[in-house]
């Protein structure tokens, strides 16, 4: 462990999943693009959920999902992002709260209601998002605690976040204070749409300033242009000291300078929805790192996190990920 | 099928579950009864909600349980119950208009949020609840719908709403308007410290206005002072058409006249929470009852519908129980 009063930190969009089974039929009428995120506003939201089936509701969010992962598996990890002062907010907050994160960035107590995303889960285990942003938009640089990100060991960020306007300049802001400190900065794509979205920033940003680079096939092709990963692999080397690309049940393969390290996907009983599944590989893969565990180890261990995950409804886990290690 | 334009209603108390793992320390820490429900207030739901872990978010209530399980058989069923308008009483509503269960009670604009069960589950699957009634006080005579009463083939009301107090003159409202229609009153016990906080009038009730009554063990003896169910049948068989009883595990008695048919639990393959199986078991007994099913058949639509609840969190389907019928 490393002299970081906090290992790992994740700024992202704070929000509770809304979750329900669909079919195919249901994705096509309301023209959805299976296995994306679509940024939905207030309205849309409400017209899909009032067609979509009964749900459960769960915390969510990228980087809130990899936090819990990091803290599950006995790390000290930290939050930054933005709820409303109201009953989703709540439950946002205890559900990072109770598990010992680090969690004070100041509600909003105007504006929009908390996020919320639409996640439909087809019988294949594939979930397809639909994201209200709420008020994550209110997420500024000013609220990004200094003295929090310079302590952290890792900063992890989420592509997402460069959705709404005021954090992306938040997400630039942390990404340079923790630089400034000697302190790594990570960063998912997220999704191959937000890559398409944000492109060129994304590489001009990896080239600054992102020591580990997390992203599946199809956003390592989007980014790069390449059909395959192995393509990309000299590249990333180069650009970033550890990449790890999720395959999905293939696993993943993690690079770091001339290592290439092929980890296979943990076996799971029955898939059941694959919500949170590269958010807990992270997870994994960050506490191995913060830990200074061998590339490989960090590979099992975020194995490990997403088997977890993708074996029940819901983005964070139901068991305590440090006793499945 | 009977004339009846919806073949079962429920009316009970509209509650989110909030449910998260524990151990039995925590339930001892707090004094709590494992297995029970206890009635908590505002202040004692936000205690036990800052000291327990993180929890995913359901709908849930007894009644409405039942009646989420009787249209996922393929019964058409509504529902009466009271929330408030706020985001959990659009979740509540949703969950079950969404499976088209009519439920249009009028929601409370003042006064407690939309109430909120704290179901704590401990690793043997076992459920203890703790429940902050809220908008659920604001249940009142006026909101039982004469005409719906009068036109539902079975109505079916949940012992818990003896608790608050308006909720009880609705119960017994609808019993009369239900009997005085030619139709057929069900009751569920609930909960065997229900039963002792309402003993006398849960016997004067029955003797009354029920013919199909639903009850685990500990609630018989509770009700009759009996130590096991065998000493209660000839008197259950006296006052009521049918008699339905849970026996955990070992699946469950039918009682009807001389007849006694005993029913397996349906194999599952890992027990995970056990919340809402009675409420289950119900609605697969009062959907064969509603069609006119013979007792065993009645029995093993139960015994499959309680099977699909407990094995996974959460006490409303997540399989279309006609397809497991």
């Amino acid at each position: 462990m490393s002299d970081a009063a906090i290992e790992v930190l994740g700024i992202g969009n704070a929000i509770v999943d809304v979750i329900a089974n669909t079919d195919e039929a249901f994705l096509a009428a309301h023209g959805m693009s299976k296995g994306g995120m679509a940024l939905i506003d207030e309205a849309q939201a409400s017209t899909i959920y009032d067609a979509m089936g009964p749900g459960i509701e769960a915390s969510g969010g990228s980087a809130g999902n990899t936090i819990a992962g990091v803290a599950s598996f006995g790390g000290k990890a930290a939050f930054i992002g933005k709820v409303r002062d109201d009953i989703l907010g709540e439950i946002y907050r205890h559900d990072l709260r109770s598990i010992g994160v680090k969690f004070d960035t100041p509600v909003a107590t105007s504006g929009a209601s908390t996020a919320r995303c639409l996640v439909l889960v087809t019988d294949d285990a594939q979930r397809t998002m639909n994201t209200f942003l709420g008020a994550c938009v209110e997420l500024t640089p000013d609220d990004i605690d200094e003295a929090l990100v310079a302590s952290a060991g890792i900063t992890y960020l989420e592509g997402y976040l460069f959705d709404p306007p005021l954090a992306k300049e938040a997400f630039r802001k942390a990404a340079k204070i923790a630089r400034g400190a000697g302190r790594k900065v990570a960063l998912s794509l997220s999704d191959s749409f937000c890559v398409h979205r944000y492109k060129d920033e994304f590489l001009e940003l990896i080239a600054e300033h992102i020591d580990i680079l997390f992203a599946n096939e199809a956003e390592i092709a989007a980014l790069y242009g390449v059909d395959d990963v192995a393509a990309a692999a000299d590249t990333l080397a180069r650009q970033v000291d550890v990449a790890a690309i999720t395959l999905g049940a293939a696993g993943s393969l993690l690079i770091k300078g001339n290592e290439r390290v092929t980890v296979p996907a943990a076996p799971v009983a029955q898939v059941i929805d694959t919500t949170g599944a590269g958010d807990l590989y992270a997870s994994g893969v960050l506490f191995g790192l913060s830990r200074g565990l061998p590339l490989a180890e960090c590979g099992r261990l975020g194995s490990i996190a997403a088997g977890e995950i993708i074996s029940h409804y819901g983005a964070r886990p139901q068991t305590e990920l440090a006793s499945l290690a």
